[in-house]
């Protein structure tokens, strides 16, 4: 890393204020690192006086986990930064407008969005977003077809794959969620209340033979340029707004491992509103908001799925193939579901897990709420192969709750 | 290219003596230009007076085919020169040791196996190869497993796999095979009298959705480091001998491409023995050879190749799922059908043709032959996905040829 070195606040400042569409020359400019410190510093640079505001992130050598620091490659912040441009030109109401990149110091410098909330923490507050099913849907359709070999050149395609290679990112996700939840390994993190699940899954062989399917398909299937962490703090987001952030784990790997992490920390929600009282009405049409948001999320993504394909289809041989469409469909629904059911489970028993959960102040209701979880997950994961509509993951979702 | 020259005769001389363990300083060297001048120059240099001999293969910055030159990248001599010393180095006695390559030069010098016979033409003569089988899985199973996620680091295999993005050859393969021989296209070559054959093949709506999901197979899965062109006129053979030669269409795909490309290559040449008369007694035999050696290259492939997961299994994920091995083996075969099947109607319909079908003299039985390839062809592909034994295969063969 020649040259590199971590900003200050005075360094980022100053980098700044080379954006004079942003700021004007004299500006009083303030700045607050907002990075949780453990993978990269997030400089939040304002100007008071008008209210407007810069991003600026850059990229760690390190990752914090576990008390301990490991080396990171910071080309993470090479492919965040092209893959949010990649996507912005897709989708640019749901992304970010990158200014600047800047490899050497690992370097993104984007448009401010700190009006809008995380939307883990707007579903803990049981908002409700009206317009998420069809933004995020919008998102996964526009970003997924348009990168793979259905939207775009397939010579490019191969290209764009050789440059989005993140051995890195990917080994993160191969170990946390398709490996160490269903064995004995130090990173997992679960409470004793829940150990019988934890060991359950480990004894579970039809469970681990589908996390072995899974685990192929994220490891050989290059299908479209991923996000490749898009659970909900990965979105920022607002009644009227939705911004999709942070995809350093971007990748060529399987379109259903995106639409599922949406599903999957949708159900999460879903599992923590076991935190308010059962006759609470509210807990029932906030349940019924997130299930109606995962029937969207699906529903939108295929229909417009298809309508991208009928309209730009790149391929004669896939547009002409009888059924052939259909086919595609029916096989992402159900690697969405698996997808979504091992991105559950990991949230409960593996190394890093989720608010939505584990705020869950009483320990019999959290422990409830998890269980719960796992539950949905597991039969995610079960049934996965034999999908064929999302109604299936609403009633597995509505069984598993009245139980 | 810079720097880059097609060498001359006298230039590959110069060459072959920087290899004191081949010849001696002063031999007496002979050099003649064997290759076919499309794509490489192939500078067979030999010492008449000890019989020694070097390959040194240059590639060609086009390709001449349909009459014209089209630009074509000499990166591939590099793929080959590094595949070719993977392949070695994990079935030392099936592929040409590599001496030296030169990727500015676009040079491989290797191995002389002139006293070898291109295996097609081995077959056109009705050679019986009792090795074959038992040396082709052996360099399958090697070959594949150990570049997979199976048998090799999954961090280090995603690296190779950038190494290996291949986009001008897999083009070739996604056009040729994949595509063309689907619809009406100039490049497109077969006989009048099979015209009707042609014509059915675009309307066979069941049959444009399997090569629909066979492309798709192709263009997403980065399974293992494939030898990318793997017919018999890429493998030279003994009755006591096999090796594997030109791997200039390397790149990271799905298994089945490889092991159907043996298989094809095979049935061709059993549709090509109507060639004599059906009353000779070695007819039947050498057919029985050949259907025998189909059987035997699955077989043992996939004997060998599980015997490798349970010893070298790199990933215990894969190896602790109970049936997955059996899973992933069964989806294998019906990839393999599906791509021999493929390969097989190409060399009727398609741009390149194979000397077994094409080279027959007599109009009717050439005719005869090529609809037999085609009936055995179409076939597989339209069973490919219910496939669970190569004895259908070898069924199918036997049934179209009884007709």
């Amino acid at each position: 890393m020649p040259g590199y070195h971590p900003y200050s606040e005075a360094e980022a400042i100053e980098l700044a204020r080379s954006f004079p569409d942003v700021f004007s020359p004299e500006a009083e400019l303030s700045c607050r690192e907002i990075g949780d410190g453990n993978l990269n510093l997030v400089f939040h640079i304002t100007e008071p006086a008008t209210g407007k505001g810069l991003i600026i992130k850059q990229a760690l050598p390190y990752v914090k986990v576990f008390g301990e620091s490991w080396p990171l490659s910071i080309d993470r912040a090479r492919i965040e930064g092209e893959a949010l441009r990649i996507q912005h030109a897709l989708a640019p109401e749901l992304v970010p407008q990158v200014f600047l990149t800047d490899h050497e110091q690992a370097i993104t410098v984007m448009e401010d969005l700190s009006d809008h909330v995380i939307l883990r923490k707007g579903l803990m507050d049981r908002t409700v977003y009206p317009r998420f099913a069809g933004d995020i849907s919008t998102f996964l359709a526009q970003t997924l077809f348009f990168t793979s070999d259905l939207g775009m050149s397939q010579q490019e395609k191969k290209l764009r794959q050789q440059a989005f290679v993140n051995v890195e990112l990917c080994q993160i996700t191969e170990d946390l969620i398709f490996d160490e939840p269903y064995r004995e390994h130090e990173r997992n993190n679960y409470e004793d209340a829940i150990a019988d699940e934890a060991a359950a899954l480990r004894a579970d062989g039809a469970l681990l033979t589908e996390i072995a399917l899974l685990r192929e398909k994220f490891l050989t299937r290059g299908e479209a340029l991923l996000h490749g962490d898009l659970h909900t703090g990965s979105i920022f987001a607002l009644p009227e707004s939705t911004k999709v952030i942070d995809p350093e784990f971007a990748f060529y790997g399987p379109m259903g491992f995106d639409i599922g992490a949406v599903i999957a920390n949708l159900l999460l929600n879903y599992a923590g509103q076991e935190h308010w009282s059962a006759d609470d009405a509210s807990r029932k049409d906030y349940r019924e908001f997130l299930l109606e948001t995962v029937r969207g999320t699906w529903t939108q993504f295929s229909a417009k799925f298809r309508t991208l394909w009928d309209e730009h289809g790149q391929d004669p041989v896939f547009s002409n193939a009888p059924g052939y469409q259909d086919l595609y469909l029916d096989r992402l629904l159900q690697d969405t579901i698996g997808f979504a059911g091992a991105k559950m489970v990991r949230r409960v028993v593996g190394f890093a897990h989720v608010a939505d959960l584990d705020a869950i102040p009483d320990d019999a209701v959290r422990e409830r709420a998890k269980r719960l979880a796992l539950s949905i997950g597991k039969e995610l994961i079960r049934q996965n192969r034999s999908f064929r509509s999302i109604e299936q993951a609403i009633d597995i979702a509505l069984t598993a709750a009245a139980r």
